[in-house]
């Protein structure tokens, strides 16, 4: 008899992801590539991170490369408690939970908090990556209603709150728009989400990247006892460490250790001594101010391609801080077929359907800016405009 | 309205482990601990890594900080193979999936193979951290006779084969027990899953650690396209440093890799290149049998000890590889409460019981050797034995 190996029924949903697929043929170098959500590695601070790993090598070379908590590296969580009690969140270090990258966060919460047909309030669009991970839980995802600033408060009804297992919400440079949501739609949407007792998870790995002013406080500032505040290394080091942290009330962090335990013991030693030491006397904030001048410039650089190039019937924001910019075409023309003609002229980027848990608004598209050297977001945005404009026409033709 | 977290079913089963409560109070310097399932760090390659991290750190920097392929680093998963090849299983390297430790594998296959109530069958005792897994996804673990050898091919009966999901084995010096599988045994073991259809899960963390002679064949080498191979770097070179890998035939690595891609999107590219840098040309062969001649060593002396100061009534394995002794005491004795008296006197094991997926035999217990030095291993068994004689004698005076 042949081996048959039986797939599970939350396996047998899962589908190679549209960014997947995509970031392979992106790999070809004459490819110019707004796909990628990667962060730029002329931000990597590798000569920190050499000294970091000599020390930790030197010093406790036993420890970092032996099994540690689940929790996490001790004085790692003290960082991360003391950071975030810096951003105006009081937090205990028995709050924090190391996770591998932040993405496992997503994985551990879906695993708390998700039985099947459980409802799961998502941003429409929201990040793939998440949906992708609460999936494999066999939620019941209820998309809330967004515009250009995010999460339209207002439009949220009691009735879609009721029930809610959380709410999970990137309010800072969302990925895929970049959308900032702004104070007064934070103070709402806390307020809202506690009064009918659901929690919120805030994803914020982007929140450090604003390009001007002061950041907007976190909704964890807001309500501690009601969010659950997800952070990472991965755009303010490197991502390659794959490091992250996951920030609970105490009863429901001990759910997420327990589940952690048997995802992978614990995230690895040797890189959360490491990024511990790079990090421990200050060193992001004189780093993270270069990623923002830098992500800043690039993001410049392409709205101004985009104001140059891009037909007048396009849409798209401008984006105060992130990697992302999201822009939406003349309704009745379909992102992923723009896709296959813009690969055909060696130009990539993302189409928007993937990231809508429900009902895709095929029209729009995410452009990542933050890896492509300036004349080459010049002319991949010219060769887009171009073929937009000959879809249009196309369009228009066929309407006529 | 407080905000109220609702626990899904399966966290909600989730209880703190025995093993890792345990672990806490053997902390303390005083006591000796034969509880811990940690490596001995003696034999951790300090200096190697230290050259190979300077060397990744200073000819791929970038590549080695961004993000990297899901699944893993292609020159370590050619490395992978190839060494699976020199081992007699013909492997490819797209059948390879590297793990953020083999302990991540375990979730993967859980999340890829179980439906609730799907039959998973397990040794008896099995690896806790397996049953820890794959609990989370619900299954009916239905338990494999036992002896002193392994699994009893013999009692499996086709009606408890028939639609089993996957058979999960540690058939090298098993934890807990430190047995090992006889030759003829893995022969007939393959053939009866192969002709039930049923595949083998073989987790094999301690295969390279026999102290004398030859390995037995892996299942996967007897049949390879019935069989997902998990193996790791924990035991061979550091578990800080959170690696494994998962072999597959193709179709089902798609799946595992999907799966992966949700739950942390892939293993730090760090850590795979410094360890493809320490491996790759030839240094585990000078290595591992440094481990070997030490953890033969350690054996050697508890059995010594075992033989000296436990009563007769109490039976023990002599592993031929690995880092365990498995403990039979008379019936009636139960070594959960014979810890909390040995922890009294500042000697720590692991009770038997949690690594019974049903039925537990609460008169068995775990002893681990490889990290506790030669007088302290003498020390804690003699106490041990102490404590048995007068447990035993309580024993006696009960039932007189």
């Amino acid at each position: 008899m042949t081996t048959s190996f039986s797939i599970s029924r939350r396996a047998q949903a899962l589908t190679s992801s549209a960014i997947r697929e995509i970031l392979k043929v992106t790999e070809r170098p004459e490819v110019i590539s707004f796909a990628g959500g990667l962060p730029s590695p002329a931000t990597f601070p590798v000569e920190r991170m050499r000294e970091a790993t000599e020390k930790v090598l030197r010093d406790a070379p036993h420890a970092a490369l032996q099994y540690g908590p689940t929790e996490g590296f001790a004085p790692l969580r003290e960082w991360i408690a003391e950071r975030l009690g810096r951003a105006g969140a009081a937090i205990r270090p028995s709050q924090v939970l190391v996770t591998t990258g932040s993405q496992q966060g997503l994985d551990l919460l879906g695993k708390v908090f998700i039985d099947e047909g459980s409802k799961v309030l998502v941003e429409a669009p929201s990040y793939l990556g998440a949906l992708q991970a609460f999936s494999l839980f066999q939620p019941a995802f209820s998309p809330m209603a967004s515009d250009e600033q995010g999460v339209v408060v207002d439009a949220l009804a009691p009735g879609q709150l009721a029930g809610g297992r959380f709410m999970y919400c990137l309010p800072n440079f969302q990925n895929p728009t970049g959308r900032r949501l702004p104070g007064e739609r934070r103070t709402a949407l806390v307020a809202k989400a506690a009064e009918a007792g659901v929690p919120i998870v805030e994803d914020d790995p982007y929140g450090e990247l604003y390009y001007a002013g002061e950041p907007l406080p976190s909704l964890l500032s807001m309500n501690p006892d009601g969010v659950v505040y997800m952070g990472s290394f991965s755009k303010v080091l490197a991502p390659g460490l794959r490091l992250g942290y996951v920030v609970a009330p105490e009863a429901v962090l001990g759910k997420l250790v327990q589940a952690k335990q048997a995802a992978d013991l614990h995230t690895p030693s040797f890189s959360q001594r490491i990024v511990h030491e790079v990090v421990r006397d200050g060193f992001l904030d004189q780093h993270i101010p270069t990623i923002r001048a830098l992500y800043g410039r690039q993001c410049e650089l392409m709205l101004d391609a985009l104001d140059r190039h891009f037909p007048e019937q396009v849409r798209w924001n401008r984006p105060e801080g992130g990697m992302f910019i999201w822009v939406t075409l003349p309704e009745g023309i379909d992102s992923t077929a723009l896709l296959a003609r813009a690969i055909e002229r060696n130009v990539a980027f993302v189409p928007g359907a993937p990231f809508f848990a429900a009902d895709p608004r095929r029209n729009t598209l995410r452009l990542a800016f933050v890896t492509v050297p300036g004349e080459r977001i010049e002319a991949g945005v010219r060769v887009l405009g171009e073929l937009l404009r000959e879809v249009l026409a196309e369009h228009a033709g066929l309407a006529a």
